[in-house]
């Protein structure tokens, strides 16, 4: 069946998005819509310059005969800073306030579409790092985990807190909680991490960095690489960080439970963010 | 700034995309990109075509001051059955088989491709029931969740077994599990879920059927509405299904672990996509 070039171009988009960093040869294209190697090349033109205009991300041709097309879903700075500010704002609200201090982040968390622009930012950030897999703990964790993976496509491995048959043998670690000075037990199933992964690891709250740094001990076990700690949200005013380098979105400054307050900045995402801008803006000269 | 129709249609296809069963005001683009309604309006009947015959889904008008259009993704009965007949391969793996009979399915789960395949068939099922919410119970039917409540544009309430601070003031109820009799609990937030809301309830195995059945309970002291179970794999053979309406699209139907086989069939997905396909047909005519 012959294509016209409209048709191709929402058919192409669907199938580009859906297949985030998926190298896309000329060919397939030209053979599904029965349609010159050079109409699709103008395609693709088309799309890259809407995708980068709207903020969609980018198409990289790769040349030669394995090559292909690639799309890059990128948030731009004014488009994270629009999320992330609208993130402060809902997540100052003092209703959220939790005894002891905790926050109430569960309906933001379970809003497939917030999940997803946080998400977005994440990957845009980490997708020059050669990511192999995203690692979460349950629960809290797993939805921005996967909404980072899907725009990565890598899959997700997630370590639980408690041994569950369904995961076949495990490897267990023990680590310390930053915040409660408790030993706690990790758990992550044998089969679902290759040695020597490329691990980005994704939660949803930092306060001292404990259990981060207990999915950081799994990954030794593992022999896996450590390429990368992305939170929604982190703790300041934390004594002693367990956990060096991180990327936040937003950053829980002060927490008064007495007068219901909660104060939020935007937290260092946005250090990266101008750094991979640079960087593209240089690959490109 | 004025676009042209290759750039409008490659921006619209991904607004539609990101924005599934949400009405876009033809205002909306034709603000965006400066053009005539009726130039969007052809717009829009290329990408419906497209959408239609690539199995991607269909656009709906809404005629009138408040209409509009929306993106209803929708699974293509032949897409399904491949997407199940996969699946059923990929279970039926003898590797898989985990002391007691169990089954690993962590690796399907944590593939956020496959995981999106599966979301969009519960997803195009489910898509005239009006449901306001999709609730699972961690850990795993979560990925399955979002998936479904993504294509839904809804959010997703998380069950637990467990009751974390995090979660503010909780409703919990007792269950008796299917299979091992045994008495458990289930907790959920109580803001989580607005009373009245119209629940679909995902799930990635089903024996018995008790953790479900527990759902249902607790749906209940919510005072909100069952319209919809589905589940990944169904495992036959129990001598007492405590769950009466379902949708699966696996069903185990023996595990030997002497013999170290699986042995599955479909699920019954497919009466209920059928009817869906005719439904729509005769909406048509």
């Amino acid at each position: 069946m012959k294509f016209r070039r409209s048709s191709r171009l929402v058919d192409m988009t669907n199938h580009l998005l859906l297949h985030p960093q998926h190298l896309v040869s000329l060919s397939y294209f030209a053979e599904k819509y029965d349609s010159a190697k050079s109409s699709i090349s103008e395609d693709l033109t088309i799309i890259k310059q809407t995708f980068e205009q709207q903020g969609i991300g980018t198409l990289v041709t790769i040349a030669g005969a394995a090559g292909g097309v690639k799309f890059i879903p990128l948030v731009g700075l004014d488009e994270a800073k629009e999320v992330v500010r609208e993130l402060c704002g809902v997540i100052a609200n003092p209703d959220r306030l939790l005894p002891g201090g905790y926050l109430y982040l569960t309906d933001i968390l379970g809003d497939p579409r917030i999940v997803n622009k946080i998400g977005k930012i994440f990957a845009s950030i980490y997708s020059n790092r050669d990511i192999d897999v995203v690692m979460t703990v349950a629960t809290k964790g797993i939805p921005l985990a996967y909404a980072v993976a899907s725009f990565l496509d890598v899959p997700v491995v997630i370590v639980r807190h408690d041994n569950r048959v369904t995961e076949g043998s495990t490897v267990s670690i023990n680590y310390v909680s930053g915040s409660t000075k408790r030993i706690q037990t990790m758990v992550l199933s044998k089969r679902s991490l290759k040695e020597g992964s490329n691990v980005l690891i994704i939660d949803d709250f930092m306060k001292a960095g404990g259990t981060i740094n207990g999915m950081i001990n799994i990954l030794e076990e593992f022999n896996a690489n450590l390429k990368g700690i992305g939170v929604l949200v982190e703790s300041e005013g934390i004594e002693e960080r367990l956990v060096d380098e991180y990327i936040s979105l937003v950053k829980l400054t002060d927490v008064d439970v007495k007068e219901k307050q909660i104060r939020v900045s935007e937290g260092n995402y946005l250090t990266y963010l101008s750094k991979i801008e640079i960087q593209d803006e240089m690959g490109e000269e």
